[in-house]
């Protein structure tokens, strides 16, 4: 494909996915993605001949921008809990950056080929899987506690996909902020440590410099 | 409204949020849902006059439920940890035991007519408020460490919501299962606590003990 082609492209799936996003997908027509461009329908039909196969273009761009991301990240030699963080990181800005397409990808999810439907799915339970295998290799390396590894994933796809249905480009807050918080989140809880060994410990100190003070006056008082 | 009209009524809310979710919301006709139901297309229009109207009630019936639980949670005289894990708990069965309509919910809202798009949006702004003014308590009370609440409370229902596109019913996991591993990930994180005050204090520990040890030694060897 020449480079004017893959940008056209390009421009025609996104321009598709804003349509979907704001009129569904099936309210939305080739002739107003054409319309929308400036672009004849005739020139569209060169990219392509079918609704869905803009559908279907779109759900594959957005998994392969998650799975290629996260390749990267699952095959460097970082330790799980940076790796982990850098799979929030990515995901989220990523998420910010295609969420036209992420919303059309989750909404329509049911419009697509029954056939393309299988093989997303199952691109989509290689992503899972990958993160699930950096959990366990954290719970492993000792870095993480022994949580149940595929329902942590959820809970933290949940939190990052969310980002589609409540983000603001426009509000205060950028991708990487976000990421942070969502990273100290999962990594460190919401409840305050109570340390409980730590103040039992404290106690045991205390009484035993109690007692050698005593020793040591002792010593003092029989030594003289 | 009769109970047998109440019972009905309810029947053809559930009936036609399967055939939104299983269809999409704009490829399912009245007939569709009169024909699932077995009853005539007369009756249906006896409840609802066009299939917008049943969107909206599925709407409406999703946000009710969900803030009457957390209204209760609120409103009770419990530490804001212990409401916390009661919204996780009472939002999880929630999200499972009424899946077809929050699928619904959640894809369709770009098909809501805009008045009743805004009525929600004001009531989905409220129970994101209220959740958020739990964590805010929390942090005052001192259990909850002191995290952007309004970040915090938009990760916790993106895990909890996020149920609807992964969990499976006949799968091994109950509700309160995926509840108590969410909350527990809340409140504690991921992450192997260092306690690094723990281990400093055990080591002056240890060397305490050594010092009385030795102090007992002497004693012991000058006092025969």
């Amino acid at each position: 494909m020449t480079l004017k082609r893959q940008a056209v492209r390009q421009q025609i799936l996104r321009a598709a996915a804003d349509l979907f996003r704001d009129r569904g997908y099936r309210a939305t027509t080739l002739a107003d993605i054409a319309a929308r461009l400036g672009m004849s329908k005739a020139s569209l039909y060169g990219y392509f001949a079918a609704k869905e196969e803009i559908l279907a273009a779109i759900s594959r761009e957005t998994i392969g921008i998650f799975s290629r991301n996260l390749a990267l990240i699952s095959r460097s030699r970082l330790g799980a809990d940076e790796k982990l963080r850098r799979v929030v990181l990515s995901h989220v800005r990523s998420v910010v950056a295609h969420r036209s397409f992420l919303t059309v990808f989750f909404s329509e999810e049911a419009n697509l080929p029954a056939r393309l439907a299988r093989a997303l799915a199952r691109q989509k339970d290689r992503y899972d899987k990958a993160v699930e295998a950096i959990v366990e290799e954290g719970i492993r390396q000792g870095v993480f506690r022994p949580v149940p590894a595929r329902l942590a994933v959820y809970g933290l796809l949940g939190m990052v996909n969310w980002l589609y249905k409540w983000y603001d480009p426009k509000g205060p807050l950028g991708p990487d902020d976000v990421a942070r918080s969502y990273v100290d989140l999962l990594e460190r809880g919401l409840l305050v440590p109570r340390s409980l060994r730590a103040r039992e410990l404290r106690r045991g100190l205390l009484r035993l410099q109690r007692e050698i003070s005593a020793v040591t006056a002792h010593l003092a008082s029989h030594g003289r």
